[in-house]
């Protein structure tokens, strides 16, 4: 039986990422436990004789997440920053990773070695052990890197994507959109930031903004909800506005609908006091924006003048030719 | 910088394997801790507060791993079989899977939920939880499935690759060659043997024959000993005849250069008691076979008729096209 598919209706492209993991998880049966267990959170939580044990994989791929204009040294950092927001969104601390390498034949040396170079600096910068992996020759031309990462809970707890309330706040890292224009790299992971959070009884969920807040909003939104936000609320950042001249997008279709942000985007529990929450963030990061989005609201109470979030999209990972 | 050069010398092909891996632990510098604890062994061995956790990676890749002959379950299946065996040669015990996909935009459904369900059944059979993963769309047709294993120590101790003595016998579980007539992917991976063979005080160091086991041995072969092995006593597979009768080749270069055998290799202390040794394996292992294949010596003290193991290699990863 062949991989590949002639009929656009029999591929993976045609059911979509969000359906496909349905479908796999459903196929999967038994084996894929309930998130933050498995399949679901930004890291699979696996209980251990010791502290709750973190892993989460992500990939760097050529032509995907890099190009030639990217220098090797940051795409080794970026394949392990990626991993590293997704440890830092559930507060927390990074211990070892492995790295698979697909290589084509005529992958280079130099780039190799540059590459290293940035991965090393930044499993150093990080007090990450790179513990092992494997190298493989692609048949096809493919240049891939694949990385998984272990972590265990920083301090009492780990935050999952779930648990928010009607009522609850929306906070939000940093500024959004325009990544394209080098921040999808220059990214800092989250990591001091979401440990300190999962210490704080305000935040009862967190995750990061990897495919624009627009598509992953909804990974935190429960069931009958809706987040209830107003534009004037949205942090936007230089480069998506900078963006948005090229584009003649609107800043805003940027800021949310754009990938790789990296930032976390909290939920606060509505009994919390939020005037205490920020003023405790302003002191321990002053250099670094926290934004209140807008709040949790039951569906059919989405106030007037607020965000349509269908109108906006985020990053779909698997497309038709 | 581009990351493909079409200067043959400059690819990583011209380095080789093994030389590359010398590259890499270099270049990552502190941040690659010595075998077991990284790079060098079938698993990483993380300390945590618990059991010690093993954790290794093996990818399978179209064109590579498999093709359209292998039915889609058996891809599923063998894919996390590669990485049990590495588990069970260091005598551990699996605990967690994530699998990271980079899909070719017209992989089929179908295919993939034969595939997913091989992997499920081979998970439920092993108890293995396959707990996260990530999807991307390659660009170039490349179709790849990569694992990480996460398991932990079954008994009190662990086994690595390290620790042979002048002295120490080689031993093989099954038999060798001829995997590509189908034993690539129908193959068991050892582990039930493997946390058997940990809790004997006999066995000093184990791994698994992925690459041929003129290649692997190397990797269990301490400086200035060499592996003394008469012809006589490698076990040949059917399969590995039936692979000489195609290629004019002879079934010891079968045995001895094939990949992908899966069964374990094994070093008893000289100290031990042999008959012993194989006593229990046979009360305990009855229908699987378990071979004395030589010793380890000093290299100016092989004898003569001893296997020149130069003369055979294995599966070598990086190949110029």
């Amino acid at each position: 039986m062949s991989p590949f598919t002639r009929i656009p209706a029999e591929a993976a492209a045609a059911l979509g990422e969000k359906r496909l993991i349905v479908e796999i998880k459903r196929w999967l049966g038994k084996t894929s436990p309930p998130a933050p267990f498995g399949i679901g959170d930004d890291c699979a939580v696996v209980p251990s004789s010791g502290r709750a044990m973190l892993i989460t994989t992500d990939p760097v791929i050529y032509g995907l997440h890099f190009d030639d204009s990217v220098p090797a040294r940051a795409v080794g950092a970026k394949l392990l920053k990626r991993n590293l927001s997704d440890i830092a969104a559930m507060g927390g601390r990074p211990v070892a990773a492995v790295v698979s390498l697909a290589l084509a034949a005529n992958t280079s040396v130099a780039w190799l070695h540059e590459f290293y170079l940035g991965l090393a600096a930044t499993a150093r910068k990080y007090k990450v052990s790179i513990v092992g992996g494997d190298i493989t020759q692609s048949p096809t031309g493919f240049l891939g890197a694949f990385l998984t990462l272990h972590g265990e809970a920083a301090g009492k707890r780990i935050i999952s994507r779930s648990g928010a309330m009607p009522g609850d706040r929306i906070y939000v890292t940093g500024t959004l959109g325009g990544s394209l224009l080098g921040g999808h790299y220059r990214f800092t992971p989250r990591l001091v930031e979401g440990t300190w959070l999962a210490q704080r009884q305000e935040v009862c969920a967190m995750m990061d903004v990897s495919d624009g807040l627009a598509k992953d909003l909804h990974s935190l939104t429960p069931a009958g909800l809706t987040p209830a936000m107003r534009e004037s609320a949205v942090p936007i950042s230089a480069a998506a506005r900078r963006c948005a001249m090229q584009t003649k997008q609107t800043p805003l279709f940027h800021a949310l609908g754009d990938g790789e942000d990296y930032e976390l985007l909290i939920v606060v529990c509505y009994r919390a006091d939020c005037t205490k929450f920020e003023q405790a963030w302003q002191r321990r990061f002053p250099r670094l924006r926290l934004t209140q989005l807008g709040t949790f609201v039951r569906r059919d109470q989405l106030p007037e003048g607020a965000i349509q979030l269908a109108n906006f999209s985020g990053y779909e990972h698997l497309k038709l030719d």
